[in-house]
């Protein structure tokens, strides 16, 4: 049989993807930035318009969205970054609409899933990736199966504990990954850093994690030292992964990890500091190879099954 | 087809045992004291003695073993316990001499599949057990399927951090979980805690964690206090585990999990205030059915598979 035609979506809080896709190929793409401001109704009817694009020549619809995503029924728990999607039931009311099948996800399963069957995870039956971003998220492949978990909700890497009596989160919890390495705490910690120092980041009006990576790879100490602090941090983090997973491949991938090199080099030096038996493991840290295309073609692999 | 029978052994650092299994049931069995000792001839032999005394009407053979096991080669890495057993091949040992097929697992791994397929996580596709004893051990069922990882190793919840600055480990790590909650570290937390008290802990020359739940039990509130700690740290690690594998159920074993109430309680109130998005999930925090069985069932299962 020939291979069908799938849309896939990739709902974020700044940007929803769309795209024609076809045995992982990208036949069409359209991108606009989200209408999250306006509440539900209006980032869903961008999610309407994306599908109508498509929709006369696809068999089914793949959505990754970003937040507390029950795929098993179809239902947005909560997103926070899209206010007012709370239970939304997404796929039944696209289903009632549109008259074709639709699957949703988290966001990070569908960018997983998409490295896992065509990029940096390809071959692999144990794959974590975590985003590095404003928030931290992670999802899994374990032996050659998409981990969902009993509510859908599984590898929340940014809410796991490094430090259990460490800074509160927004979530409830201490310590948690996210309030270490979040976008916001990797700019608090260069401020903090740089202060008193002639670090070039003090030339900077408003500092990003973009600008602070910028620096770091002019060769700027201060800059450096965050990055160095950051991927400890993280380190930990993917400690904690290794010894629970076992993962053939962790994928580090989003917008902090652009940083490269002095990033996943103190990544790689706590992992091997910290991993008990790493002298029997093999595993291997590596960049994601989709880049921004992995969520639509993740979601479209997560509809066609 | 009729079921066959097969040979289950559970290698322990204190005993083995070894039972003749047809369909789930247990219709002979042995148990001795493990000549650890001895280093690996010794504790070698008692594992082909209990072969030998059920190979002939067996099918096959399973054995779950304390340690780094790599069960898709058959081979026990490293057994913190059973001294010598290094880079061991079991399995291929085993199967040229009985000319039967052998598989090996992790001890925990077997806990985790008996209690899956024949005891308190029957039923379910997401589950994680862990034991609380001398050490932390951890595993899991993800999806259906039991998780292994690219080297065998997935699961290892007592080397997973949950200070990441906190006391050094024997494994190299800092702040694993098993530093704060293994027998040792709980005893310790008694002296430190009873000191200055009029504790009935104080009447007993050597303390062990079974003492401290019995006076736990009959209300002596620093015994109390003490299984509340470990409860709190432990209800850390059990956080750790339903934002990353989000399972349906959390089987909690192992002798530390005998104290029972008292501990369970300060799981249960110390997960309620740290798992982000608590009031969207569905999971249960429950004892193992099995007891002392389910190493040898879930190493049959394991075999038979």
């Amino acid at each position: 049989m020939a291979q069908k035609k799938f849309i896939g979506i990739d709902v974020g809080g700044t940007n929803i993807k769309a795209a024609l896709v076809k045995n992982g190929k990208i036949l069409a793409h359209l991108r606009t930035p989200t209408h999250a401001a306006g509440g539900f109704k209006s980032s869903f009817d961008q999610i309407r318009a994306a599908v109508t694009a498509y929709i006369d020549q696809a068999a089914g619809i793949g959505i990754g969205i970003a937040g507390l995503i029950d795929s098993r029924t179809g239902v947005v728990r909560y997103s926070p970054n899209l206010p007012g999607w709370n239970n939304i039931q997404l796929a039944s009311m696209l289903r009632n609409e549109f008259l074709k099948p639709v699957k949703i996800l988290n966001d990070v399963n569908a960018f997983c899933l998409g490295e896992w069957q065509y990029g940096a995870g390809k071959g692999y039956n144990n794959v974590f990736l975590l985003t590095l971003g404003t928030g931290v998220g992670g999802a899994a492949v374990v032996e050659g199966v998409p981990l969902f978990g009993a509510n859908g909700f599984a590898g929340e890497l940014g809410h796991s504990v490094i430090h259990e009596n460490g800074p509160k989160c927004p979530c409830g919890n201490r310590g948690c990954l996210e309030r270490y390495v979040g976008a916001r705490h990797l700019v608090a910690l260069a401020q903090k850093k740089m202060k008193g120092t002639r670090s070039s980041l003090r030339k900077h009006q408003e500092l990003s994690p973009r600008l602070i990576a910028q620096e770091a790879k002019k060769g700027d100490k201060t800059a450096v030292a965050v990055f160095e602090e950051i991927g400890y941090y993280v380190g930990v983090g993917i400690s904690n992964i290794i010894v629970l997973f076992d993962p053939d491949v962790i994928i580090v991938s989003g917008g902090v990890a652009k940083a490269g090199k002095v990033l996943t080099d103190a990544i790689k030096k706590t992992v091997a500091q910290r991993v008990m038996g790493a002298e029997f493991r093999k595993f291997k840290i590596i960049p994601p190879r989709l880049g921004d295309d992995a969520g639509v073609l993740g979601a479209v692999y997560h509809a066609s099954k």
